[in-house]
């Protein structure tokens, strides 16, 4: 990853991610890591005191802390220093709105996942970004991963064969308790139909779990029946999915089926995303709390053990791969991927050529996906968990 | 396990198991691990050559080496020695008409799974055992591990609190390819549907997944919606078991729900049956092919590695356990916990002698409900997946 | 493992095994898994009325229930049905005179590891087996473990190509505190020099952890430099081993060197056994608590995990192997494998055939070489843990 | 990890880490991860023009891009605005008169390790260090894992009772071919006695695997032998190390005991640093590629993993922790962790204020330490791998 890019880092904002905040903070970090992003501008808070002190911790100029995201995005685009980029890190149904203001204001949106709050704003979104010449970078961070960039590569090149069954998981426990209900902010949003919108669980984490299936498979989701539930008493939205999944069919090969299973009440699990892909010709196995390993089940072989940097990482590992195999790289390195791609795509724009072929990023098109896999679980979910069909998909 | 019971051996029988079988070795050796059992008389195939040179191996006597199973069951029940006791390790379409020869001439029965090819055989053969003074072991062989009878003592005790969740698995890949048109006996018969019935994969190893998640869990199933494929061409049965579960409420609480997974076409597992059960307050995790181990997570503490045999491993465990934590236990001991639960039962009996209170082994009750379990999951499969209730459950 | 051997059982008797004893049986278990042995005879405790009530739950013929080692050997050879082997089960101290009343009455004897409490005892042990056409097989259990026939195949094959390192170790944590002051039995004689020999944690479980690395690689040690130790006060033998090794050169190699930890107070190990060596083409891997799996690491490509009854089984591991990959066998099958073992050798002799080539257990040969390894241990820790040769090695 | 300290980036320039370096893009990576540096000048490579074009890569002020680490230092220091520490990732035998240069322009140091090639050098810069006022930061950067924080704070706190046996091991593969011969960069300073020092693989990873295992327990090191072999032909520095170790007495505990393996030759081992500790009331045990777990065995109780965010870990482990548990950190956040401490060190001195109680890093001290050690192992293996004492020590 010896970047031989401009060397100019891209002026970046920032909406959400004051004090209090989770992901905010790992956008920041993301963006540092290689080098190519300086942090300059902020709403970091729609409280404005604590914008203001937020922003103070982190060494912004006051002058670009900001009250409101509509007064940052006027005043950036005015300015000839203004910002080239933002990060939006608020609660889902801001997503919409500040894209939409930076957007119309030509500034590139990196924006946390899922994409908005309704399927509609995510629809609008679309469109949106269809008419302006601007990057939306959605950060389904999970694809960033060397290794899940490994098992993608291996799938496309037919190593697995016709790929036959998807499993993935994605158990936490945090919400195992109604902690909302005791004022934890995070839990807060997240529970709250208003803000996150219908899907709880499935939209904070399925759609992370669904979208990395995709990612690594390719396969577009043909119907699906979804179980949603809410295990826990007085909360608003699901806090665990099943869901059985039927995929399109490729090529004329049998299609594909899978399970997905987010919860937010599994005890014992911190942050279990798990993927399992089985072909005609053999199986690969992901976990991102031990992210830097991929099991590969060449059927009729013994199981063998792939690592990050290691002797059988490919290319699209190894572009996305900052030290040797065994000195490990955890979340953050690969949710820096996801900014890195972003900066070498705004870097090309920048002068003006064309975006390397090998840049990859999750897009609006992927986010508004994810979407309809949500819409789709919450209708599925509302006929008794019967089958449906994606929506315009 | 230093027996107090009478040690004079139980004079046993088998139908099937002759060359080229698998079963019937595993059973041949679970009988003999403790002592409990004397190998005396076979119909160990219905090849009548194939059976002589079979016994002949194993030492029978001749004379006791049948042609058929009516004609055994009618010569050892006229013997003073004749067999206590039979195990039947044939395909699944001859347990009812076996199972119903020996009960008929007051003889024990150790029966494979699944109970029959049929929901009806099934039904018939829970009339007939009620009718007659005699045991009928089904060998739901995985009960008989102890961890898992650790994990059914700690859910009974409320160690998980409420039930909430149950996750199981099955993957094989023995049969990703059509072995069965290769003429690869154990693939033959299980992917007949005149000899297995009408679930192939849900029957074979789907009921044992099943079985192990009510066993330890106590849960009622209320409906489910499985969607059964078979991704082999040419296969007559299902090869890959998608199911959603809902169980019935327990003393109030919300009702749990489960996913079910089983393949024999997931390249890389060999025998990959793992259970795992979450509750109100911790959940467990266990892998058959690790079998020692049992995962605890109580809620908001750190994960604890339970072993069999260590220094955690309670009471019902240590019930059935030879050695000492850290020499482990295998697939052959558990299948053998099963025989030697029906030993003591058989020899509590003998004895005119109440079986013991925690003498435990699945029934032809257990046997029935499996049989429920797949007849819903092909009923619901053929209704394109949509939820169905168990009959008479 | 469908024996074509005669199937008359062996006729077996055991010496020591009797209630409160631990290795007896399983050494019980190990002759009837394969169902090679009958058991006929034993003097079963030095206490004569522990002996009785012993045989008594055993089922043993009271006429065969001996007060004596002695009284045994010489009743047992006169009778026309006496036994044709014994198992050694005392403490260390008496498997040199048991040993020598069976051989000297015409009797095979399958013995207890480590072979006797002092070299000079070993040392004549050997000359008196090379006078009697009597078979001495040695116990270690280890050695009969499908992966590690597995592993001693490849590294004979040279898929490791030159042997480089060996890294074993042997961690326990059972005797942590004075326990043996306490009044445990198993804990009192272990570490009484009287009945165990010179070597405490070193005889016990150190000549397991060299015996399998030795077996493995085929290496012979050169020297070594030994840290023996005592951690718990008032313990009078060693709890805690430290050793260098450095083996004999094969073929103009470079010579090879290890290092070996045993320990009985290292907390959190149950049966800790774990080998690791490593050639100039690759390197295995494999843990006693998980036998069923044998890590493969040829250099320059991924870590292989081959399972026993798996893709990737060779005929050695097949040869002792009873079940399919992913049903697990464990420490009970291993040890079985070794009195398998003995009963084919002692079915040819029976046949006055010669014992096929394929044959293996561990012979007085493999236990005088321990007790030199233990005697080697000993002197250098005596010599401030400096560098000694094996005698005689 | 909000940090309320100064928010001015520190001025760094870095000797050494040129194109085709690896350590030097870490210590970049690691010095941006937070924000707390801002990377403005280096005499990047011994070979100007090499270093001319890294710098242009990187970014750098081509007037502050130097053609020697001379005038650098001299530049730098009559800058109102030079750099206030600089980063020294040039082979060991230039870290004394790098470090000496900058030491004397005033400047911080944060230097890779070893501390030097020889002892003497060593010596040398510790006592530089006393005389100037300057920091001396060494890149002993596992000591900066949460997981080992946690570790060494458990051990602190008795929580492990008196500490017994520790055993440590590093392996790697990656010189189990001499590629030094063919022109590989890095093996080629390696194993270069001249720019390495007498140490090869004891210097390079044994160095750091002594410093984890005495940064965890506190212990000092009394005496050790030390058996250093070279398996590769024709390489001049050692490349595997087995040590036995012996440690002072603490509180009139049993002196604790450990063994050291270090090797570059063992195939299948990526960077396998591993630590077990164990103590008279519980162990822990790590491992540096899954660097988020920490297993805790105390006595008598199952074996428990406490996880990096998790809800076992403990305060020491919070304070460099940047993502909730299940979000794995890995080496470039553990490497980060060392720079930040740095940096809180190094804003409490331009403040004029102490160096906050709980700032960890490595010292000039460890450093000399280390070299002891290193000293240590050298002179024992000339001695036939006989026991030597610590200079000093």
């Amino acid at each position: 990853m010896y970047m031989s890019y401009d060397n100019t880092p891209i002026r970046l904002g920032m909406v959400g991610g004051g004090q209090g905040a989770f992901i905010g903070a790992v956008h920041r970090i993301a963006a540092r890591m290689d080098g190519h992003y300086q942090f300059l501008a902020g709403a970091l808070s729609s409280d404005p005191a604590r914008g203001r002190v937020s922003a103070d911790e982190l060494g912004l100029d006051p002058t670009r802390s900001y009250a409101s995201f509509q007064e940052m995005a006027k005043q950036e685009a005015a300015r000839v220093d203004g910002i080239e980029a933002v990060a939006i890190v608020t609660p889902n149904h801001l997503h919409y709105p500040v894209a939409k203001a930076f957007l119309e204001a030509g500034i590139h949106v990196i924006c946390d996942k899922p994409l908005t709050s309704t399927l509609a704003d995510a629809e609008a979104l679309v469109k949106l970004v269809e008419q302006r010449d601007r990057l939306f970078v959605l950060t389904h961070n999970y694809s960033g991963y060397p290794m899940i960039r490994q098992a993608q590569s291996m799938v496309a090149a037919g190593e697995l064969g016709a790929i036959q069954l998807v499993q993935v998981e994605y158990p936490q426990d945090w919400l195992a308790h109604p902690i909302e209900q005791a004022g934890q902010k995070q839990a807060e949003w997240r529970t709250d139909p208003a803000r996150t919108g219908a899907g709880g669980c499935v939209g904070d984490i399925g759609t992370h779990a669904w979208h990395l299936a995709t990612f690594v498979t390719g396969l577009e989701t043909a119907s699906l029946a979804a179980d949603l539930d809410t295990f826990v008493a007085g909360r608003r939205v699901d806090d665990n999915v099943h869901v059985m999944l039927r995929f399109k069919p490729v090529a004329g090969e049998h299609p594909a089926k899978g399970l997905l299973w987010a919860s937010q009440v599994a005890a014992g699990h911190e942050n279990g995303l798990k993927l399992r892909v089985y072909g005609t010709k053999g199986g690969i196995e992901w976990v991102q709390a031990d992210p830097n390993y991929l099991w590969f089940t060449p059927l009729g072989e013994p199981r063998r053990l792939i690592t990050r940097g290691g002797n059988a990482a490919n290319a699209a590992a190894a572009r996305v791969t900052r030290v040797p195999g065994g000195h490990p790289e955890g979340y953050l390195e690969g949710f820096a991927n996801i900014y890195t791609e972003a900066a070498i795509a705004i870097k090309a724009l920048r002068a003006g050529q064309p975006i390397p072929a090998d840049v990859q990023f999750p897009t609006v098109q992927d986010g508004v996906a994810g979407m309809r896999f949500i819409d789709a679980c919450v209708r599925s979910s509302q006929q008794n968990a019967g089958w449906v069909k994606l929506v315009n998909d």
